[in-house]
């Protein structure tokens, strides 16, 4: 195992370190229990969203705390569910007397958690209103999920919600555009090379070197179909089909296209892929008004990418555009 | 090879064109020859920056294109230095009277086609003024070059300069600011693994399961020390010290640190690699004024990273504080 780490179980408050150390202007950094919070939190009147995870996902979610986006996040360690007394420190953290989000990715660790976390803060008059993300396509059911994994579509939701909750609305409005996200965000992903474990220090799983994984989840679990290296092409047909079909997409939508490295793949082989997904879209009358292309939602050092598309409206692409200022995601300000 | 790729020879074009299709508010991009233009050039009366170099770096050069950076930049093939015709066009497109900076990585290819097409552009009327960035403290001569590599520092003088250019700063002065940030930042870099250039099919070096090179060119160029994996404050200790003692970084100094990602390094490990930065400038008395985490100057999908340091004025704070607004690296807008 080859990382640029020091000792394997110090990687996550390591790394949280570097966080503090490099945006003490955007964000706030407690460490018994691990979670990060936006420097000027809790903003008084302003629905809070919290979320979390496991680590491994950088930027994901700690690199969205900012303004315009996640007040808090709780970065359990790698691959592994944060928990409830994070969860439940982050909420009371930034609760600024309007109401808190979760924004819970479906994973049965994480949704255990989350959920136990929510009572502990309403038994202390907290309004807490959970999302669930469980936007990939791939497979009905997984390694560490019941239903759909959530994946891609997490990083829109956190920036439109977060915007949401900037203007002020109320708790209940920030969760329903927080689940109109989920409703219209599809992904799956596919992967070229295994991801590694700091503290397993193996290969999560084995892969031929003439080998892809079709709907890979985002810890490397199994996909749809293990087959062989095929051209950027064909690869964007198998997962944008999946995707457009699901909820459906129909000619005349405008979408927002996100294509995801998966933290292992450099940039010139998104701008690739991104290009046939263009193609793809436009075959099918689907318009992408507004797109991302990079490393947002990653699985350590794995290669590949994941596509999600958004189905968008004139007030989701307002809330997208409107300003962020994260230390992953930042435009307007 | 296992690559998000379709054919090996048409990497480059098809990159282009999804930058294109993602970015039509940002950039234009012409094929025939190949160069990437901010999408309101020429800018009547702004001094223009043309930059460019082998493909393979991305988001480094055509990433950077847009308001506050370059006006153009011209891509060659993977790893290949681009032709005198590309830098021709691209320095006749964004002309705007003004005069055009030409910023050339020290690579002997870059720097006699960089020549080349500053003699054409001149014998036109066109005032070109170059600059040569040779930044890399690793090894004096290299495989493509005579004297020091430019890395790192290029990312940084490119932002600098292009502010200073959007502040409709003479030619003269925006050459001299870009010459003054080349003249204070210092790079190094190391691999964990090596890169494949899509046409060779094959890594450009073999590397072993435990070993590192520590100096490592952007191109896989051998460095300095090939050696056993070590912790990542090891490895920031000798990376570090090799650059602050370089120009030399004082005691009281403010300087703006930038931990630069290979292509397949996660941002996990960046910011573990941030943090021992920080610790090492802290023991040296230096100050992190401004900093820059993330996979800016890449080299394929290569794990691993560079640190470069750039001493700071308050004057090239303000600089790099002004607003950007291209693919690759935004803020202010």
């Amino acid at each position: 195992m080859k990382k640029l780490i020091n000792k394997p179980d110090d990687v996550v408050t390591e790394e949280l370190q570097g966080i503090e150390a490099a945006h003490p202007d955007l964000v706030r950094v407690f460490y018994d229990p691990h979670y990060i919070v936006r420097a000027d939190a809790p903003v008084q009147g302003k629905v809070a969203l919290v979320s979390g995870g496991g680590s491994g996902h950088e930027p994901m979610h700690g690199g969205f705390v900012g303004v315009g986006m996640l007040d808090a996040a709780c970065p359990g360690q790698v691959f592994t569910s944060p928990t409830p007394d994070q969860m439940e420190a982050a909420t009371k953290a930034v609760n600024g007397g309007a109401g808190v989000v979760h924004i819970v990715k479906n994973y049965t660790g994480d949704v255990m958690n989350f959920e136990m976390a929510a009572d502990l803060c309403r038994a202390e008059g907290i309004d807490v209103e959970s999302v669930l993300v469980d936007d990939d396509v791939a497979v009905q059911d997984s390694l560490y999920t019941a239903g759909r994994r959530g994946v891609g579509t997490t990083v829109l939701l956190e920036k439109i919600a977060g915007a949401a909750a900037e203007e002020r609305r109320s708790l209940k409005e920030v969760a329903d555009i927080a689940r109109e996200v989920n409703a219209n965000g599809r992904s799956m992903g596919m992967a070229l090379t295994s991801c590694t474990v700091p503290a397993a220090g193996k290969p999560t799983f084995e892969i031929g070197d003439d080998e892809i994984e079709i709907g890979i989840g985002i810890h490397g679990e199994p996909g749809r179909e293990r087959t062989k290296l095929k051209p950027a092409a064909e690869i964007v047909e198998i997962m944008a089909t999946a995707v457009v079909d699901d909820v459906p997409f129909k000619q005349g939508d405008q979408v927002l296209a996100f294509v995801n490295g998966m933290g292992g793949t450099p940039l010139i082989e998104l701008y690739v892929v991104y290009n046939e997904v263009a193609k793809f879209l436009k075959g099918r009358g689907v318009t992408i008004a507004r797109n991302l292309i990079g490393s947002y939602i990653t699985s350590l050092e794995m290669a590949g990418c994941s596509i999600t598309l958004l189905k968008l409206s004139d007030e989701l692409i307002r809330l997208w555009d409107a300003p962020v200022k994260t230390p992953g995601l930042r435009w307007g300000v």
